[in-house]
């Protein structure tokens, strides 16, 4: 056996790691940006924000941005600046989410709100929010300003949505796109223009970024939608059937809905609408989207997302950029199954 | 008895009505583009923002942004712009803070966080931080942007100094003067100083409003401090003892346990240390607040920062505006009597 035969193979990269790998050297500046700019005199402050920042999520979004920068041969500093301000307004949605939610996990460990209790996590979310202004304003440039001042608006415009719709089993498709466009597409969208935006490339360039982002952003959600009735949850880190104790109308439950007998409606109607739940009515909810083909068609339509994603970036010229972020549309589905 | 002695004598404006009267026609334009920029199609942000907006606050904040501008004979319209985004960060922190203090009255109307819930409160105070930063924006001045992005995070880390600091008898006058100087004045200093940055004017100038602003919100605080012990606070429009309830380390609890006897300080360690009140302990730690004298020494202290906001303007030319700023630092101590 030769030297080489015996070297392992690298283990095939995920095509957000392969992104992450691409644009290591931004990244790990926005990083160094997060970590310097989470700093506060008060304690609590820092500390609270590490334990979302630092807990393993893959950055998904600032990636977005530092590819779009990449793609659009930017030339700064400044995306790196963005890219850290885009994960500081995420930071700073979860962290009023799980206030909002009354969520109890995040990424696999006990959510902020839980150890140090919703005061401290609204607030944290704030300060985050307004040091994600801070960083921006540092690139000097109003319109990409706007853009993530617009997206940061419509999250908040989207979550209220949400609210209205819960228990409400009257929730079109429609009503729900709309929620998941604002609630998590917009920042996609936004984060994965900004970059280019900063290089003052043309509209049609911008707008191709955008369209990635928002599409790649809807397939995103519907694939978390449909985990959180596919008893797969645990693998995400994510507390289980979340969205069906909180009686989220998401498309899983307004296609049971649609396509359950009379039996499976009245079952609808007392755990969403009359919001009356027991033990096993999880495993009775996971079983009819399973049966009804609800969870099927979820994905299908994430997959119908993804690819458009990849078709709004097609005007873009070919580049190892360009094919990572349509493998990563694509990857995004794929980690369901 | 002529008829000029008949005519009714027009009750006297206080300051701060004298304030808005010097400039109205800005103020005007400004709560156009407050209720033009709170509307969403999703109906309960408007609803819910209104509810507080229009709920009979005196628009002090936005009055010191126009105030300022008009100092500095600053003549294009961003003062009004900034004016609207100063409110929406004040109200953001209001329908957040009331989430955090669990409070159930504001402004004499019950709290959207009783009528609408946590949830849409934490979300809409987001919105109206993120139409803020929109509407500073408009003015296409970064520099500005930046003195209210700055305030607005110092606003979240003083509220998160103040929680820690709640139920703990230790906390020193600096530590609460470190908590009122975050927490309420540093939106006064940026508003107040606001107007003149983006008139551009000198170092010296600026400064001289921005001093008034932190010695005017120092002294408001500690009135409102001193008020929740005060048996008066009907007047305000507030719930009484909030901050007796909150464990809150004010500085009417902080001098009354320093100067109290044995029994006042067991006292002080039952309801505040250990949260264990009952329903006559807020009678009888008014009682203690007024016997050691805490009250009298609390407002003798809002007398001195109101002396030191007018004295921070004096390097000011004299005007009529100049002169009731100088009124207001002195009638946000004497609402208290």
């Amino acid at each position: 056996m030769s030297v080489a035969e015996a070297v392992k193979p690298t283990p095939a990269l995920s095509p957000v790691e392969r992104l992450h790998q691409l644009v290591a050297a931004d990244m790990e500046a926005a990083d160094h940006l997060i970590h310097q700019r989470m700093a506060s005199a008060v304690r609590l402050i820092p500390d609270l924000a590490q334990h979302l920042i630092d807990s393993g999520g893959k950055r998904l979004r600032p990636l977005l941005t530092l590819a779009g920068a990449r793609m659009a041969d930017y030339a700064g500093d400044g995306h790196q600046k963005l890219a850290a301000a885009v994960e500081f307004i995420h930071t700073a949605t979860l962290l009023h989410d799980d206030v909002v939610d009354a969520s109890s996990l995040r990424r696999g460990k006990q959510s902020a709100n839980v150890i140090w209790g919703n005061k401290p996590s609204v607030l944290v979310g704030d300060f985050l929010l307004s040091r994600a202004f801070q960083l921006m304003l540092e690139t000097g440039d109003l319109s990409v300003l706007g853009i993530l001042a617009n997206a940061s608006a419509v999250i908040a415009e989207g979550e209220v949505l949400q609210l209205k719709s819960a228990s409400n089993l009257a929730t079109t498709e429609d009503h729900y796109l709309q929620v998941v466009s604002a609630k998590t597409a917009a920042l996609f969208a936004a984060a994965a223009e900004a970059g280019a935006a900063l290089a003052k490339r043309d509209q049609a360039f911008v707008k191709a970024l955008h369209d990635y982002g928002m599409n790649l952003g809807i397939a995103f959600q519907l694939v978390d939608d449909a985990l959180d009735y596919s008893g797969r949850q645990a693998i995400m880190g994510k507390a289980v059937g979340d969205d069906f104790r909180e009686a989220k109308m998401t498309l899983p439950v307004i296609l049971a809905y649609a396509r359950g007998d009379a039996e499976a409606r009245a079952f609808w109607t007392r755990v969403i609408e009359n919001g009356s739940q027991s033990d096993d009515d999880l495993n009775h909810a996971i079983a009819l989207v399973e049966q009804t083909g609800a969870i099927r068609e979820t994905m299908r339509r994430a997959h119908v997302y993804a690819a458009a994603a990849s078709t709004s970036l097609s005007i873009l010229p070919p580049s190892d950029i360009h094919d990572t972020l349509d493998a990563v549309a694509e990857f995004c589905v794929e980690r369901a199954y």
